[in-house]
């Protein structure tokens, strides 16, 4: 059973669920609050050999991200954390990590649980969250909007390679250091033109895919559009790493053309790219003027 | 490193956390919410051969009945679950555990992460609550106090060791299904004359230590006092039984004598055990009339 499918078949089966925002967005909402949490395992989602600081970085990263997808700000961490006996060692650098990532955030960790571990480290962290003015959701784009990304994509994916193996000249850990976008999800959350927002997690096709399947409108991505001089240095397929890469934290989000939201963004130090538009229809297609290919199902599924 | 030590380090090294009751505590307080969380591993916590069903109700029980030692109403759950190949076709149990348990103690499960895992299952609960009219703490007991205990105690071990080989007529997985106080909980948190609770997670003896400690008390427990006709049936030290068996889920609390908060629970369908008094001093004892031993470090230690 897929990730989806299971958290699928458990909102089925969960009363009352509906109410909120709840399992399938990033975060869920309750009261004027956000809350996202993750939990990750040594052997699928990071190496035996990864340093635990690592993991520790980008388990916060990665659910802060959930939160400023929706626009919040997030407040509080609480971590839990199993340890094996072959890595008690690294009990110290996990403290120094999870002082040091809540310090890079400006994040209270509130709480946790730390136990053993029989084989392989567990990281399981709760971020919660103020929710912004308003709540960003992933659907509530409409047709003739524009498309933005904050940032250039594909650079996680390529030092991911380099950690397992591949010979890339880039530090192999660097997609645990990918940042979330703390502050701009929180301009984002109070600007009131944003019509819908999403992490890129799973990679730009698919992350776009549930923008478009929940707003129920196609989304054309224009390959001229796309930044890519940060690839240069490297020999891959630029378009591919760029819209197949996940776990890059950088937001995708929608608004109407005369909003502007790009310039107000400029203005306030935030430079995002506009990478293309939405119409009516369904899917996403990258767009290179002469054809259209579908890529929908580009990116990654966690594990 | 023991567990209380990792959480100590953490709390001197984490910045703020000081500002809540924070780590160490059952639960931590944010704005007018409280929040636990558990992360129990397969192997560690329970066996290769437990059924995860019975993992998800004990899990929900802990955080659950963290919140109720504080005074709190549980609200929301996150769950985070990772599930090893080996136990994949457990899912389905494992989803209609959650909806249950969550029936059970009627919380909204608001979000959650599902994950694979290499070896081992694992489990991770937040629990979120609304904070009652009092936050009870462990520190607030003062001397020539009543101690009271919600229920009998001894079961939850005696299920234990029956799971781990020993033979007793006894449910092998009781101790899994211990519930919270959830309702006695919420009551304590309203009441205003309660000045100290906490639940026996780690045993009495260990657990009325922390009391004694926190609020600078001595804890006598009269063993006269205390309830032993559930352990009748097994051919086991009574005392010993009593006062060292964990995550029973009972709450332990402190009220002065004059406010009979026994007898105002009684009146509103709570039976709970008056098992002893505090006095100026430190540490725990049983005295059974003539003479009084030391239980301070009496129950367990979560690995």
């Amino acid at each position: 059973m897929k990730e989806f499918e299971f958290i699928k078949l458990l909102k089925e089966k969960c009363k009352g669920c509906g109410s909120t925002p709840g399992i399938g967005d990033d975060a869920a909402l309750f009261d004027n609050f956000l809350v996202a949490k993750d939990i990750v395992c040594e052997g699928i989602h990071f190496l035996k050999a990864t340093p635990a600081e690592h993991v520790v970085l980008k388990v916060f990263s990665a659910n802060i991200s959930d939160i400023a997808a929706m626009g919040g700000t997030p407040k509080y961490v609480l971590l839990g954390i199993a340890v094996p006996k072959a890595r008690e060692g690294e009990k110290k650098n996990i403290i120094e990590a999870i002082k040091k990532s809540a310090g890079l955030y400006d994040v209270e960790v509130i709480g946790g649980d730390t136990a053993s571990a029989s084989n392989d480290l567990f990281v399981s962290l709760t971020v919660i969250g103020k929710k912004g003015r308003f709540l960003l959701s992933r659907s509530g784009a409409g047709k003739g909007e524009r498309v933005y990304l904050s940032r250039p994509l594909g650079l996680a994916r390529i030092s991911l390679e380099k950690e397992l193996g591949a010979d890339f000249d880039i530090d192999a850990f660097k997609h645990y250091k990918m940042m979330a976008e703390k502050e701009l999800g929180e301009v984002l959350g109070n600007v009131g033109t944003v019509t819908s927002c999403i992490d890129i997690s799973d990679g730009l096709g698919r992350d776009a895919s549930h923008l478009s399947e929940e707003s129920g409108v196609k989304i054309v991505i224009e390959e001229k559009r796309l930044p890519f001089s940060h690839l240069k240095q490297f020999d891959v397929d630029k378009v591919d790493y760029f819209i197949n890469s996940g776990e890059e934290f950088a937001l995708l989000f929608t608004a109407k053309k005369e909003h502007a939201v790009d310039s107000y963004l400029k203005d306030n130090g935030f430079e995002v790219h506009d990478i293309g538009y939405t119409q009516k229809g369904s899917g996403v297609f990258l767009s290179n003027g002469a054809k259209r290919i579908s890529i929908s199902s580009k990116g990654y599924e966690h594990k």
